[in-house]
C-alpha cells in the first residue's frame, strides 16, 4: 500500500490550519487515545485550556477491522458544556462514531464536535473539522520518529 | 528568568535517550496531562503499547504554587501490573508525590515507576529515570510553536 510519511513539521502546519477552520468556543478537550494525545496537547496548550483529557478505545488490531469498538477511561465532564474531540484520523469512522455515542450517553448536557488531521471519504462519519483528506497510508512521525534515529 | 527553547528535534533525541534508560518492562503508560501527552504517544507507539492512559491534576496556576495537588480521571488499570507514569518536568515534584499516592491507593496490586524529560534536584522526589538537569525555565515545542506560526 502507498504509503506517506508524515513528519512533525506537517503536522505543526496542519495543527495551525485546523485552529483556523474551528470556528466554536469549547472549554474542553478529548484525545482519543493514542492518535490524538500529541494534538490535544498542542490544542491545549494553544487555547489556554487545562481540561485536556483522553479517552480509550479497543477494537482494531493491525490486520483486522473488528465490528465492536469498545470505548473506556470516560474523563470526568460534569462541569464541562462545549467540549472538542480530537483524532489523528478518522479512517473507518466506526471509533469516533462510537466514543460519540457512549460520551453523549454519559453527558446528555454537553455539546460534543469533532476534529481531527486526516479523514477519509469513504468513513462512516465526517468530523465537524478536518484538513486532509487521507488516501494512502499515513506514517505519522510519533509512530516512526524514534524507530529512525 | 532565563529561558530555553526545546524544540521537537531535541525532545525527540531526549526521548530515545530515556527509552535506553528505562530497564524495566510494563504494560501500560500514564502521561500526567497536559504535560507527559506527546512523549506518552511516542513511548506508546515506541514500546507497541495501546494501553496508554493520562490522568489530570489541579493544581499549580501560573503564578503560584498552590499546597494542595488535586488527582482526578484515573485510569482503569485493573488488570495492569507494571505501570509508567511520564510526565515533562518535575519541578517541584508536589504533582508527582500526590499522582503516585493517588495511584497507589487506588491499585495496590500495581508497581508504578515514573520517567520524565527533566527534573530539578530541588524537587522533592526524583523519577525513576529522567534525561535532562533542569536549570532554567524550558520552553516546549508544545506550548510555543504554533503560537510562533
Amino acid at each position: 500500500m502507498e504509503k506517506r510519511y508524515y513528519p512533525y513539521a506537517d503536522f505543526l502546519a496542519d495543527t495551525k490550519i485546523l485552529t483556523q477552520k474551528i470556528d466554536w468556543e469549547f472549554d474542553a478537550i478529548i484525545a482519543i487515545a493514542r492518535g490524538g494525545l500529541s494534538l490535544a496537547q498542542l490544542l491545549g496548550e494553544y487555547y489556554d485550556l487545562r481540561a485536556v483529557y483522553s479517552i480509550n478505545t479497543i477494537g482494531y488490531n493491525d490486520t483486522q477491522k473488528l465490528d465492536d469498538v469498545k470505548v473506556f477511561n470516560l474523563p470526568q465532564l460534569q462541569d464541562a458544556k462545549s467540549v472538542l474531540i480530537v483524532d489523528d484520523i478518522v479512517d473507518s469512522g466506526d471509533t469516533l462514531i462510537e466514543v460519540l455515542k457512549v460520551l453523549n450517553e454519559a453527558y446528555p448536557h454537553v455539546t460534543f464536535k469533532t476534529a481531527s488531521l486526516f479523514y477519509k471519504k469513504s468513513a462512516k462519519i465526517a468530523p465537524d473539522w478536518y484538513v486532509q483528506e487521507a488516501k494512502i497510508w499515513i506514517e505519522f512521525f510519533w509512530s516512526e520518529d524514534l524507530h529512525r534515529l
